[in-house]
């Protein structure tokens, strides 16, 4: 029998997947279950992008430009410039999802055995696409007790070495909901300079951030020009993440053309999609105030509720759609599956997604769960309540 | 400033793409330009398919299952009976297109340094999938006086190392046309067998063969259920290209469960995509049957018309939309592009694509061109006329 290769039997497992099937069988027990494990969002697709699909005229669906289609990538230029990110078309190459934008932009820039910079806990699949390219993540740690802000910038160059290739921030975080300062950029900005590192930028949450503070993107006169990559997608921003469109940005011409090979050789992003993620540029102002009046709103109460709860920490989210919470149990693996397996409140309980599975570093964040208030608010406080007995049965 | 990768270096770029900006010209001049360098069929793709995207009812565009929506992969499954390939659900991951199916399967099988053998010329963008997973092709060379049949059997053991993983066909084949017969996937199976290695079967061309032989799977009753991946594609089957639609499919439950990280990696493929391809599966035969007829006509002229030309050298292909045609030029490349700046015959010429690119080995097939009979009759008659014309001038 032939054998799978060393890298496949690498490339790690989902952390919610294996919780799959305890949710699967407590719904054949009639229990219902809340879903706060994954970041798939409520909220419906802008009619705009819908109605660009159904009115399509397509009589043969051919590929479209391997860079994606000359107008969309004009208008998503237009989309920047709103957020003093200064590109043009040619700095953008379209991508399937910012999942294959990621793909991309670290196999532009590593080799095998290369090693990548990323402050954990982070977005887990950031390990799939580094596992696909062999490349190591070197994690440097961010702690709840501080919110998850940016470690010292001391921290960071402690593991810079020749086969450091970039440093990779996810903002706003998924899953700590942590916004970066303009002093963190700056920060990172400077080291990246002095060490010739990229500085990948995973910007898909850029809309989701809360208390008026203004998202500060990498590709904003940090003069990171040659430096920065944006890994973009239109999943989250209009709800469409079933499109699988996103894009990779840079001003630094070399990358652009590198991720383009790598474009060439798949061909073409999916024609409908883009289609859809054209018209969506049109959403008006009002569809996103709503959402974000939505999820602030959602936010509060989820903290407010969480923070009720003896023994609970709960660092405060200011973008995207997560939080991740320390819980006052033993392993939140284990509680995560019992909540499925064996607990119901009136036949009710949650998913949530263990944290561990967020971490590179083996045996922290054991007992965190990443939380994604993407629930309605009514559903989020039945969720709070539930959590909170369980806990209580959990460990009596 | 940071540097770009050695691989992202070594990605290579599409053979055709330097002749592009050419075209752009020619066409500024108001010269009309015939494609005959892509495979993108002119046909239209199934009414069935394009009107499952226009009434879909979606109101939120969620992310479907990482391996592809349940029903469809049932459908899928059944498709598969009707060439007596006998899989389940189970066995199957929707892609983004046959081009993530093929990155998925050599992500599976092989670590950085590791070989796959392939046949040459093959079709170019294996390349980029091997140098994105940092893999080395070892070519067999496989020759237009033997119709591109696949090389002895001796010549492949010849080039089996430790690091040897697989052997990759594409049956039919691009760029060739060249339709493998039960005997060669027979000898193949053996030698696959024999040591230890996978079967990777690129058969997104299956429907395409013409003069009533029967296409043979390498999942067809050759005893291979532990080495056989197929790869899989709606592209060309339903032109719908631009879709992004394929699969991976394997009775190996180690590769599919292997190949499914990966997918969970990048999410899921995309939806209106899906909802198409799934669609798509209730076209009637008779759009099939008129596809044949139409592609068999365009084959038989184009290769008629070919053989007339003096020193022009073709391959009979049986499946397909491609041929390989060696012709009384220097070199290839060159001739290409002085198609497209200097020469035209009644402000008419035509662009082709130099089969130098589909060859591994250096300097071998730089008289060839591929040719691919995606144009009508009328335009293919027409193109081969410019070509004679061509060939004339450019040898005077
Ligand atoms: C931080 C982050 N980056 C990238 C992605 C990839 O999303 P997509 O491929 O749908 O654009 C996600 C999806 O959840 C995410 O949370
Ligand atoms: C032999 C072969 N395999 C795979 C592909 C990939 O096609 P797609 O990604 O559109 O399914 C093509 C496209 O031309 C091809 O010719």
């Amino acid at each position: 029998m032939p054998t799978i290769s060393l890298k496949g039997k690498n490339m790690p497992e989902s952390p919610i997947r294996k919780l799959v099937p305890y949710a699967e069988n407590a719904k054949k027990k009639g229990i219902e279950v809340f879903h706060l494990n994954i970041g798939q969002p409520d909220i419906k697709t802008p009619e705009v992008a819908l109605n660009a699909i159904k009115n399509n005229t397509i009589k043969v669906l051919e590929y479209s430009r391997s860079e994606g289609s000359e107008t969309y990538r004009q208008k998503i230029a237009n989309y920047y410039e709103k957020y003093n990110i200064h590109v043009s078309a040619t700095d953008i190459i379209v991508t399937t999802g910012g999942s294959e934008a990621l793909l991309f932009a670290i196999g532009s820039i590593t080799d095998p055995g290369d090693e990548i910079i990323i402050p954990e806990p982070f977005y887990a699949n950031y390990n799939g696409f580094s596992t696909a390219s062999s490349v190591s993540i070197v994690p440097v740690i961010s702690k709840i007790e501080n919110n998850f802000a940016l470690p010292p910038i001391s921290e960071f160059e402690k593991l810079i070495t020749p086969k450091t290739k970039a440093i990779l921030i996810c903002n706003p975080n998924n899953p700590t909901g942590y916004l970066y300062s303009r002093e963190e950029i700056e920060k990172l900005a400077e080291i990246v300079k002095k060490h010739d590192l990229f500085l990948i930028a995973d910007e898909v949450y850029r809309e989701f951030v809360y208390d008026n503070v203004q998202h500060q993107s990498v590709l904003n006169n940090f003069g990171l020009d040659n430096h920065a990559i944006i890994i973009d997608s239109v999943s989250k921003r209009y709800s469409m993440c079933g499109a699988r469109i996103g894009c990779i940005v840079s001003k630094n011409k070399e990358v652009i053309s590198t991720a383009l090979k790598f474009a060439q050789a798949r061909l073409s992003p999916p024609t409908f999609a883009q289609i859809a993620s054209e018209a969506a540029l049109e959403t008006p102002q009002s569809y996103f105030n709503e959402v974000t009046v939505e999820y602030k709103k959602r936010r509060d109460i989820l903290i407010e509720e969480l923070s009720k709860i003896e023994g609970v920490k709960v660092a405060n989210p200011r973008g995207a759609f997560y939080c991740v919470v320390e819980l006052p149990v033993d392993n939140a693996d284990k509680f995560a599956q019992w909540l499925l397996e064996d607990f119901n409140l009136n036949n009710q309980t949650v998913m949530v997604a263990p944290a561990a599975g967020f971490y590179s570093t083996k045996g922290i964040g054991t007992k965190q769960v990443r939380i994604a208030y993407v629930l309605k608010k009514e559903d989020l406080i039945r969720s709070v309540e539930i959590l909170k007995a369980a806990l209580i049965k959990y460990n009596a």
